[in-house]
């Protein structure tokens, strides 16, 4: 397994360095425990903080800047932080104002966020809001309902955006779980990922084949078919994507991403049939996002992502974020 | 070869027209010849134009936009645009003050850019500035000389910005003369590349192979090697970048770039690397860059870019940017 990794136990700090060095004005690595936080923290803000299990870069830690997380925890390569990851960051963000947990809806994450907000809620006043935007898992009888995928991206933008504007605690928890019904997201792979503490492949496909509602970490999706052309793949996804939604007006955004070995090109290709899709039934794409903004280490493959918002909501997307992996504004 | 796209020769076409589509402020789409140019020109201002094969993306059409290109001529896959939609494009983008053309030094893009040159000078005043930034095809006799790798996008980025400030097309062209020998890159490759059209690897790999030295139309490099593990490729890709340079003062830009399908983790994690290099030799890392910026295809394997740059050149860096691929600033 050819990758640009040394021994595999330093994967996870080198990199969360290497992200640091490269943003030393943005954030600060705090190496034990593991996890990045913003290096001028705005005082009053309420912190919102996110974390998980590493090898999704840059979801979380290209995040953390003003303007969007101020700090993020993480794990090993798809293994959740530890309540103590979490604490520790919460200690470190919370300037008074209080706390938001962003967690993507995995039982390991899920646990261990609400294990650490226990711990720290004798000292901080904390919210938690739980994302499940993937499709996929939804309606097969999953008790553990919808994955978290790329929609968090948008979560933690319009939160931190809302916290940076000086929303309060309640108020974040009522926009973040307002979110939810109205941000669907569906992947599809064309090699599954080799794990580097295993270095076997999670799921292999074959030459002629595609694993269509992959999430993450590597799990297989919900049906194996032949792969066919980007543009009978991406109509697919936009089609299972815009019949899940909560449709609640005619303006969106909409968001391709790619799942770590996928070029821009071809992310930019499918973007091309997505939005024409989304035009054509009627809707209007008001923003866009296209990049390698929510990985599966280096699996080929990419999702579409819709989000409806409000005027507010666009508003708090536009408004000023740098971080090391999103950046605009002033 | 499963990837996301459809007929090989929409490809192009497409992936331009996504573009275009999801950042329909910044950029227009001009189908036949096919260019992308700025959407709102800025009156008096040099017309930076660039352009190349495609399979390179975001280069070039990734940075039109406000503070960096006008306009962005893509031919096919690894091949030069023509002369005519050369043109056409300086025609659409010149408001005046003449064109600076920004080529990367590849034969056919560099005829081609000349022949439009020629054909344009009747009714433009035109400059041309040359990047050819990699290291490897120096000093091997190779007449044609250094090709223009990902530190084109270094070039195009300043002058973009010394544009908006005004400056005039033959200080522009000074600008860009000086910068030449102060910008260098190496890339290593893990894969070859199949490119489309032909279905066909351009060169292939064993297992425990790597290709040292690579440029970015999936040309093979100058030495095969055993592949070793991340921090021995990057601290040889620096090294060599490090003592080829014309160093002209302590403050440098130090960029990591995927060549297509590199994942963001494994790059931040060379940049660790990369950048404790550089510090080691005394350099101080005054900014960085870490991401997929110039590519070919989906080849896994990165590039280490370094350049020297004067405290105005630093100013004209951190000058507002928007475009699809890079924004930041105002």
């Amino acid at each position: 397994m050819k990758k640009f990794i040394g021994f595999v136990d330093d994967l996870v700090p080198d990199a969360c360095a290497g992200l640091a060095m490269a943003h030393p004005e943005l954030l600060v690595l705090n190496p034990a425990p593991l996890y990045v936080h913003r290096r001028q923290p705005k005082q009053g803000r309420v912190a919102v903080v996110s974390g998980g299990g590493s090898g999704h870069e840059p979801l979380h830690v290209g995040y953390v800047g003003s303007g969007m997380l101020d700090a993020a925890c993480v794990g090993h390569i798809f293994t959740s932080p530890t309540p103590s990851q979490i604490t520790s960051a919460i200690e470190e963000a919370d300037t008074g104002a209080g706390c938001l947990l962003v967690v993507k809806n995995y039982d390991g994450d899920v646990m261990n966020f609400e294990m650490a907000a226990e711990i720290a809620s004798s000292r901080h006043k904390i919210e938690t809001v739980i994302v499940g935007d993937d499709i996929e898992t939804a309606g097969t009888g999953d008790r553990r309902g919808r994955r978290g995928v790329a929609g968090t991206l948008i979560v933690e933008k319009l939160l931190g955006a809302a916290a940076e504007r000086g929303m309060t605690l309640a108020e974040l928890k009522n926009l973040g779980d307002g979110l939810a019904p109205r941000i669907r997201s569906m992947g599809v792979a064309l090699t599954g990922v080799a794990v580097p503490h295993t270095q076997r492949t999670t799921f292999a496909l074959g030459p002629s084949e595609m694993e269509m509602g992959v999430g993450i970490h590597g799990e297989p999706g919900h049906s194996r078919e032949p792969f066919s052309d980007a543009d009978t793949i991406v109509r697919h996804l936009s089609e299972t994507v815009f019949n899940d939604i909560a449709r609640t007006a005619g303006k969106a955004l909409l968001f391709v991403n790619g799942l770590g070995g996928t070029p821009p090109a071809e992310l930019y290709l499918a973007y091309n049939t997505a939005h024409r899709f989304m035009v054509n039934y009627g809707l209007r794409i008001e923003r866009s996002l296209v990049g390698t903004y929510a990985t599966s280490l280096d699996m080929q493959g990419l999702s579409v992502t819709l989000a409806f918002l409000s005027d507010e909501e666009f508003s708090l997307w536009d408004s000023p974020v740098a971080t090391g992996a999103l950046r605009w504004g002033c």
